[in-house]
């Protein structure tokens, strides 16, 4: 969910933006992990954000997201798997999300899960090499501000919901 | 969770006293979905308990099962998968439940799911039959009263922790 389907980037960038008056860009998250500057002081209060309430209930969804799954949901069988049990809110304000924003799915396919090696399936689209790697179908690598510097071993990279449209319908 | 780690079944027959002063016993529960009496014309408010505020927040663990799952976790690698997505209350209070009960599992080791279809495995443990079926594994249905009418076909039958133990220790 998290920067595939739901834009939790941009809310990062106005949480920022609420706490210390300054917006930051996307390429400024993209270096959060190797910054000594103000920003890099600030990391653990942004690490805290997805813990707050209502991050998560608020999201927007990411271009094109709802389309393209509308039109995966009628080829494929799709489940909507989520590394959610991190943080407890979380669970609810993801579950009305879905409910919300992705009407057309059914709650029978959503997975809340604390590790994703647990499910199978034959292709999965995801914004972390590690959920990925615990994959044994078709790994596809959705690009993120976190993900710019990680190697394409085995993972196609899409960079947003056309290119997923153009690889799977 | 229900009726293999959770006694979601005393919970119902505790709530149906509460409701209607008598107390039922776990064969009338496993009549339930033949009988023509009083009970049947209760039916669907006992239907609607998981959906009530607190119902799986208070349910007692199975006899021996937080011993059994405790020892079962050093020797295998174990994920606590439930159904939960269909009562959207229960998904907060489960993860409170298990943080309480089980403290010796990490939260990346539950998986909350509308369709257990979708997780693989070695063994599965399960009061249901249509879990079971779609699982690859080896197949292990826990007794509960809605299940005793169902045939073993592939499965192993238990009807306490103590036999699981038997079973995987």
């Amino acid at each position: 969910m998290d920067d595939v389907m739901a834009d939790a980037t941009g809310q990062i960038i106005n949480f920022y933006e609420r706490d210390y008056g300054v917006r930051l860009t996307r390429q400024d998250l993209q270096n959060l992990h190797q910054r000594e500057d103000a920003l890099a002081a600030h990391r653990e209060k942004i690490r805290k954000y997805p813990f707050e309430k209502g991050f998560f209930r608020t999201l927007l969804p990411l271009q094109d997201s709802q389309q393209v799954m509308e039109a995966l949901n009628l080829k494929y069988e799709v489940f909507i798997v989520s590394a959610a049990v991190e943080f407890p809110l979380s669970l609810h304000e993801k579950l009305e999300w879905l409910e919300e924003h992705f009407a057309f799915l059914h709650w029978k396919q959503f997975v809340f899960c604390g590790n994703k090696a647990v499910v199978h399936g034959d292709i999965m689209i995801d914004d972390l090499g590690r959920n990925l790697d615990s994959f044994t179908g078709q790994k596809i690598l959705f690009t993120a501000p976190h993900n710019h510097h990680v190697r394409q071993n085995g993972y196609t990279r899409v960079d947003s919901w056309l290119q997923v449209a153009s690889h799977l319908l």
